[in-house]
């Protein structure tokens, strides 16, 4: 076997041993874990809610890139072979009318509920932080070990049907004479969030105080530090709030699906 | 006004007026109408199909990259303020059980018929020959005045529901020279099918004979030359067929939709 082929066998054992785990009931933040693997955003409707939200993220690209769509009641993907959905993400949130009901190690149970869930796998912005970092730019909230900051913007998504939400974007900070490059090299990704919806000024997406974020942790910003944002895959569950879904699973925040799709795939 | 804007305004002018001709009644092909602005493929089908399509357009999106999708019932688009898209067409196909049942000039008798049809607008083709031909690239069904060549392939789409089918392609013969060339730039394109699904060796997909196409015109192949193929937006007709879907409205073949969207919005 030769050293590409050896290394992407390994990628995918390293994918199937995360599964495991996380099947086995073991709860972990996902971030590193089988580097060279795509890592997913999952949410999974009732089928009757599934055309309003594949046409939401139709029309809503940057946010709600699909990696994939399960058959209505399939727990299985074509990114992972033999996983299943239910159970292979380390921990889930359950929703009921927009609001979350709990979180679980294994959501079997909210899918037999269920009984017809679409399940929804969307681009991660895991998959570009790595060549961001092969390019030399830090990504600040790897390099603190704190998860990546997210905000609620005042930009309204293009509803579709019955769901309609603000876009969520994440924040990570970059010297001002990278920013070209971070955003080069990240939209050559468009399918997982792709390149940058905003340089610069928060306060015209409507974001008060950069320190404190929506969802996951604040990071530090240096001077000469120009904050850059990119459309972030929460925004699905803030539609599921926003329009009071009345049931959803989804992956928790930094809890991602494994897949075995090597990175690689989604360079354009 | 600067001169790009004038540019950008004289397109948006042609792409009105050519609309308009086209609610008028005028038929012709649509080759070379308004340049610069992007033409669509269209399939409407009744909201029951709506989801199965748009899953298996995600599924394909080589073949078919969804630009826009109109609200159940709705006649309008973003891709083109005040259009039509059930009149603004030149020529129109009516499917029933999935065989062709007639071409109109007009399709609003059949919207009102259906009631509830979705319409998809799907990237063609056209959108990226320009670069090629700017690129030193001879396309050569427009330098003979000729519609391009498509095979339906031996290769399977992923079905979704109750839609399956066989991938569609679009031949050029390219120079040996520049097969790379041409592959790099549309490439770039990857909203109007994007970079070739296969070079050299029809036999592969199941063509038998270059000279035979399924749709459109056989092309002229010098020595040197190599046939590149692309997906191609006839595959959604090609499923219709062969899914006998009940109901459907498309385009009739090189008679496109006229969008206000500039080429360039879909280069990455």
């Amino acid at each position: 076997m030769n050293l590409v082929d050896a290394k992407l066998d390994e990628m995918r054992s390293a994918a199937r041993a995360a599964r495991a785990r996380y099947r086995g009931g073991l709860v972990e933040p996902t971030a590193g874990v089988a580097p060279g693997a795509t890592q997913a955003n999952m949410i999974s409707l009732p089928r009757d809610w599934a055309y309003d939200f594949l046409l939401y993220a139709q029309r809503n690209p940057k946010s709600c890139p699909v990696l994939d769509v399960t058959d209505a009641g399939s727990r299985s993907t074509v990114l992972a072979e033999g996983a299943d959905v239910a159970r292979d993400i380390p921990l889930y949130r359950i929703w009921r009318d927009g609001k979350l009901a709990e979180e679980v190690t294994d959501a079997g149970a909210a899918f037999e509920e269920a009984g017809d869930l679409v399940s929804f796998l969307i681009g991660c912005s895991f998959t570009f932080e790595t060549p961001l970092q092969e390019a030399g730019i830090e990504v600040r909230h790897i390099a603190d070990g704190s998860n990546v900051p997210m905000y609620l913007t005042n930009r309204a998504c293009r509803p579709a049907g019955r769901l309609t939400g603000q876009l969520v974007v994440s924040m990570r900070p970059i010297p001002a004479a990278r920013v070209a490059d971070a955003a080069t090299i990240t939209g050559r990704f468009p399918a997982v969030h792709g390149s940058p919806v905003h340089v610069g000024d928060p306060a015209s997406l409507g974001i008060r105080d950069l320190a404190r974020p929506d969802f996951g942790d604040a990071v530090r910003i240096e001077p000469g530090e120009i904050p850059v944002f990119w459309a972030c895959g929460v925004t699905p569950q803030a539609a599921v709030m926003a329009s009071r879904v009345p049931f959803a699973v989804t992956h928790a925040p930094g809890h991602m699906f494994v897949t075995d799709v090597p990175d690689a795939a989604y360079h354009v």
